[in-house]
């Protein structure tokens, strides 16, 4: 890796930067690129770039048409997989709307207003700190959420976003679809291309598409707000646009906290997803239905490690600390040049690493028993929400855990209730290792580790709880849920009883955690943006929220050691790659004769757009606001993203509308859904 | 934890070094416990403690008797047992010397003598660097080693160690006994009693002992030279002796060394132990004998990760980077301040750093070509050993790979032509992993991977190769060894395929590795030796290098934050922790009446030696020469003791004789045994 200090400070802009839309680097567009969004422009985008679950989608067509990637909906598919109809493996196409598959718990969220309370909330919070000030925060935030709502929880959805880390609070007001369903999908071999082994890798080449519709009252949802599909993708030198949903960076962290998240990578995080992988690789050797569940963990587990992996291959970088110690010393000294400002900022940077050592003694525990990673299973979820459920909703909205709040509880009573698939025999298999490695972090001898495993090894706990609980049935959930605190008392599942026991001590750890350790990175980082807007203004993004950002760029290969990395693969390459042995092997529907199309279709292509996680399925925009793009991935070098953005080496990587379009005409035989991208209507079927 | 830096500055020497017997710190000794051993008490131990394997152990009657740990001769129980005979789960006991079960491949060594040989090796490698070094290094050892074995291969061995990374070499003369028979053993349930979640922990319960013979020429061998075992075991305050064969200690290494280490451990070797661990835990749930071989095969991930664990947490303790970065400085500046010093040293930590980027980039690649860790199965080593032997043995024998130097290839041969078991459908899966990780950690992409892996998945060519190779029998691999270069010219192998095809590519990288970072840390470390002995003279021990050292310490518990371990744990003790399942389930044999010891009779109990791993077997001998207890394991406090001793916190755990004693007594029905212990002669039986 080249010295990052001199790219830093050679970068006027370049494509650093996940802007919010009411904060773009309006002077650096205009002189860069003459590009000067209007209010009209900035409202387009807003409504055509929607999120879909944890990813980014877009609509592409008046009838509620929506495009994001396969990997992002690879839960769906695994769901409405079956032996006869196996979705995931074999691909889907809806010859007509009513052949469109529900995507249960799948949904779509389209951004119709923001609006900053900044004021309300600090008001509601002056003057307290720790639990007082985490528990004050979290009320008026559910307020805001609640007033926001007005009680239309199944069309609208609020949320209030914590910008700058505590810098600035903003209202976000969307749209809420929860009827979306399954369009198309290409074959998981020619969308996932390559596997793990050419996942953050470039040259690539990756189907990576999926296409959803929306549907509200029985119907199509009208969306004459949409992207108009551009079949020859971007040019070389235009400026483009990346709207989409990066979930989460780590750009503005001290140092302390830096040094915080490398050792938990080092020692919690890898190990765990590392343990994890070797586990899945061997159940997707046992008979269906539980290979299918383990490839489908595997992965998302793949992927993780693969994002952990290149984070942490950053924070062994020693340039890296130099630039970050840097920038700590320069905001520091301006903070001390400034008496008025040191009195208001005081040391935050003490104070979060005074956080940090907190961290470090219990984060384990807060991970393992708090957040139930101790117990593997789905059921240990759905027991919670069931034995907290009564008690929560009884309180006043404000006083209650944050997920039981009026404004979340319509989504998490949807979750608990739908009627979601599970394998009982993989599950079974998580569980056991799940509490081995409980008891292989925590000892023997950690109280909460003897009260749940008591005489029993893991292995025979985890077979009784999961033969023994009624949990994986829908209709149980709901009856516990509807009948309230005395059905919930009466029930003897293991879970309910195994919540129950551990509960005291969940609670506690999980406030201890909050006062202790995030309210005070909370309330030391609204000091550090106090010091950061008096020297920069609004100048600087914040780290990325999981809500809607702005990056730009252009079409941009790199220079890998002696090797320069080019723009674009091709059709071509990809049938230069196919070996005949997953994951590098095309599915049968690529190989007949028929499917013809030209060696030099463009396939994948890269650009130095500044994305992270959360971006998938993203829409690439040219200033016309035309789509020219599918983002789906980052070279390995992005995963340092998370930290710094490095624009020599930084790069995203997107499917080419032509091999979209392309292939559903000669692949697929889906003409007409080529044809509403390329029109925005529907075309006759 | 507690600062080290304080307690390094306390220690005068309290309990820290692995001493070698010719430099043992006599003044202290003699200033705080009186004692000062004379020649008789060193010859008696040197000859009394002996290296079983990679582990220690000793000599404990007169007929050959040599006591070390069960988990010492785990692979030689996992060979021996048969559904019929299941010695590592059931336990075993020979009756007589006749029923004696062999543990093939098992060596025990007998230091002789040793003799500096400093001058030697600085005549031969005087003014050489890189390879030029290392090629002149390599063959004045050979030869060294070649003449002091003289032609007795069968019963002697000959090193050269290494010591102060190269400040001394020191040759030594073993007597080796190559006919080493079982004697007895307990069920693994008592012998690894808690299991993963015990191990490196304290209070624990372990009847971790195992009991072999010496034979030669069909007789047990005569030992009038042993360790007389005292029942009473070591008292409070008693001056205590571990005289062992610690494997390895990092504690010299520089801070940019220390830093490549931390690296090393988080990106590559816990990730890797990881994924085997996942994996062996589905393993081991598979038929017979697939799951006996992941048992197996999971004890030594587990305690390896556990170490690796252990040393990563100890390298994110800061007060470690202060105290090392303060060592440093201070050598440095010693340097700095003799102008003639300065002129023959150098700048050697320089010099260190620039071979650690070289490490970094290539450290991977080595691994997993260089050194096969992409290949995992026995199978590919035998495959090299094979191809690579016609070559070396063609060489003059200073000119060879050190491994198939004159002195060293008997023992290679044997391990060649031994009959090892193995299990073909556990080979399998572990190779494919293998294979599969290569392609991920290196990418697809890479010139090696491609060759290897072709058109074809990693599943089909583990299968493939496993079902195509003759490998695994030991007559084919005798026939090509023995045919030499036409035998193995003309065999149609797949894994002698493989070997030859990467041939050049991982013996490039072998050369490079040593010339551009072995040979120059090694030069490096002379230098360093040059500085500190200058500055220090001798009186500082070096690192462990696997030969024979003394340990001192006394009986002494720890304090663990509120917690006061105590020093003993008890039979009572054991009973409270059985809870009826694995690995807290005692064996049948203890819960069966007559199976009476007193509940007070002490267990297992904790010092505070300065050992580490290759220790597991030491006697513990207190300063008449009795032998008092059996080392098997420390603290996980310990496991930093890779890179400092902390004397309030690193413990060594023993085995108490009455435990061996009173079990061999009421347990196991081997009074005559217990009797041969006590009275250091076979008892008429």
């Amino acid at each position: 890796m080249a010295p990052l200090a001199v790219m830093v400070a050679q970068a006027a802009w370049a494509a650093e930067g996940m802007w919010t839309l009411d904060n773009l680097p309006r002077a650096a567009l205009k002189a860069e690129h003459g590009f000067e969004p209007d209010a009209a422009w900035l409202s387009h985008v807003q409504r055509a770039a929607v999120r879909v679950g944890g990813c980014s989608g877009s609509i592409v067509s008046g009838q509620g048409l929506v495009m994001t990637n396969h990997h992002c909906v690879t839960r769906c598919l695994a769901e409405l997989s079956t032996r006869q109809r196996p979705v995931k493996a074999a691909g889907f196409l809806a010859r007509t709307p009513k052949d469109e598959l529900n995507c249960t718990g799948l949904e779509v969220l389209q951004l119709q207003s923001e609006r900053d309370v900044t004021a309300q909330v600090q008001a509601a919070t002056q003057g307290l700190t720790g639990e007082a000030f985490q528990k004050a925060e979290d009320a008026v935030r559910a307020r805001l959420a609640r007033e926001c709502q007005q009680g239309q929880a199944a069309t609208r959805r609020c949320d209030v976003t914590v910008l700058y880390r505590g810098g600035q609070y903003v209202l976000q007001q969307y749209e809420r679809y929860s009827d979306v369903r399954l369009v198309w999908v290409p074959e998981d071999a020619i969308a996932s291309f390559g596997g793990d082994p050419d996942n953050f890798n470039f040259p690539r080449w990756c189907l990576d598409a999926a296409m959803l519709r929306l549907w509200r009252d029985g119907q199509p949802v009208k969306t004459p707000v949409h992207f108009r599909v551009e079949p020859e993708g971007p040019k070389a030198g235009e400026l483009l646009f990346v709207p989409g949903h990066p979930g989460q960076t780590q750009r503005s962290l001290t140092v302390a906290q830096l040094e915080r998240v490398r050792e938990r990578l080092a020692t919690q995080g890898i190990p765990a997803a590392s343990e994890s992988r070797g586990l899945m690789h061997l159940l997707s050797q046992r008979p269906e239905p539980t290979r299918t569940w383990a490839l489908q963990a595997m992965g998302g587990i793949e992927n993780g490690l693969k994002v952990q992996q290149g984070q942490l291959q950053a924070l062994f970088t020693p340039d890296l600390w130099s630039m970050k110690q840097a920038q700590e010393q320069s905001l520091k000294a301006h903070v001390q040049a400034k008496p008025e400002l040191r009195a208001r900022v005081g040391d935050p940077w003490a104070d979060i690493e005074r956080a940090q050592q907190v961290r470090r003694a219990m984060e384990q525990e807060v991970g393992l028993i708090a957040e139930g990673g101790a117990f593997s299973a789905p059921h240990f979820q759905y027991a919670r929400t069931l034995v907290r459920g009564p008690l929560e909703r009884a309180k006043p909205d404000g006083q209650r855990l944050r997920e039981f709040s009026e404004s979340s509880l319509p989504a998490m009573e949807r979750r608990l209730k739908a009627n979601t698939p599970m394998d009982l025999a993989f599950e079974r298999e998580r569980l056991e290792w799940s509490l081995t490695r409980m008891r292989s972090v925590l000892g023997p001898d950690h109280p909460v580790v003897r009260q749940v495993l008591g005489a029993s090894s893991p292995a025979q706990l985890a077979t009784q709880w999961i033969q023994g609980s009624k949990l994986h049935d829908a209709a149980e959930r709901s009856r516990l849920w509807d009948g309230g605190a005395a059905a919930v008392e009466l029930s003897a599942d293991p879970f309910i009883a195994l919540v129950r026991a551990i509960e005291p001590h969940a609670l506690a750890l999980r406030e201890r955690f909050e006062a202790q350790v995030q309210a005070v990175e909370r309330q030391a980082a609204q000091r550090l943006a106090l010091a950061q807007f008096d020297r920069d203004g609004r100048s600087r993004y914040p780290d990325a929220t999981g809500t809607l950002r702005l990056s730009f760029g252009t079409l941009k290969g790199w220079q890998e050691g002696a090797v320069a990395v080019p723009t674009h693969t091709t059709v071509a390459g990809l049938r230069g790659r196919h070996t005949g042995a997953a994951p590098f092997a095309l599915p049968a529907s690529w190989l007949v004769p028929g499917a013809a199309m030209a060696g030099e279709v463009p396939f994948n292509f890269v650009t130095d757009h500044d994305i992270i996680g959360g971006n998938s399925g993203s829409p690439m925009i040219n200033r016309q606001g035309r789509w020219v793009g599918l983002v789906f991935d980052g070279n390995r070098h992005s995963l340092g993203g998370s930290f710094f953005y490095d624009s020599q080496l930084n790069r995203a990587v997107s499917v080419h509308p032509a091999a979209i379009l392309q292939s559903l005409q000669f692949v697929y035989g889906a003409r007409e859904l080529a044809d509403e991208l390329l029109k925005g209507e529907p075309q006759a079927r």
